[in-house]
């Protein structure tokens, strides 16, 4: 454990906020730019195809938004069993409830409460962790699984957006 | 553009230097996991086989620190054209290169200036951005290109170590 001796601010709020919103913005052009079919089907190795990766980060941001607010950890159920809809459909779907969340998110960054990042919170009844470590989670977990849906998309001969690219 | 009017402080350097660090971790045993032979010669749809997706972290991140540091950004020279080097030793050199960076970083660590993080710096003769954005790209450069090395490793019918294990 190394201790710094400086203690200055490395990163505030805002700035915590931009860096989620801006992987958000990539992740979303990386559903986009699935063929409607193989978002749902394709996969290597036996993973989840994409639109399951997408699944789970959608849960796991919307709890955790709601988490970071108010103290409250409830699992998102996922409440999207397509049955026999069609592929179009479904991943439309997906970027819909992608931008309702972006939406949400933005509006209520603000009400996370102060000293939130830094106190120890159980999220979902099991992670009992500072908060930024929490969010950090989220937002690396998204990186993780979004790199893992760019194989998938050059496996299927697709470019990726450009992974710099996060205005 | 959102402005929080709380102001207070989400994450400590040191904090910060041990995000790095548990990724670099994880980072390590993903690349120990590869089979000697398929960690510079399997990949997937034209992408770069998972050493050198190492390299490129390795590079980014020892030019990196002494940039963070001392505000002097030098490409690291690749400097490892194994030639006809066996697979396990080039193996065991990125693994020793890996391993002499986690040191060199956690020495260097407590010598990034204060304001450093918030601080506008030029990179690499090219990236104009604050000292926390540049280092949180590294990082989210690593965290994306080992998701990558995951599907690789499910594809080669390996189990990657878990994600969240980050210590």
């Amino acid at each position: 454990m190394i201790q710094s001796e400086v203690q200055d601010q490395v990163i505030s709020r805002d700035e915590l906020f931009h860096q989620w919103e801006g992987h958000r913005k990539l992740t979303r052009r990386t559903l986009e730019a699935f063929p409607e079919k193989e978002l749902f089907t394709f996969s290597i190795g036996g993973m989840r195809p994409y639109a399951e990766l997408i699944k789970e980060m959608l849960s796991m941001s919307e709890a955790g938004i709601e988490g970071l607010v108010s103290d409250k950890w409830h699992e998102v159920k996922e409440g999207d069993h397509f049955g026999e809809t069609e592929y179009a459909a479904r991943k439309q779907y997906l970027l819909d409830r992608w931008d309702a969340l972006t939406e949400r998110i933005a509006e209520r960054w603000h009400l996370i409460p102060e000293g939130r990042f830094q106190e120890m919170t159980l999220a979902f009844g099991q992670y009992n962790d500072k908060g930024y470590r929490l969010l950090l989670y989220f937002i690396d977990n998204e990186i993780h699984h979004r790199g893992q849906g760019y194989v998938y998309l050059r496996a299927l001969g697709i470019e990726p957006p450009p992974f710099w690219d996060r205005p």
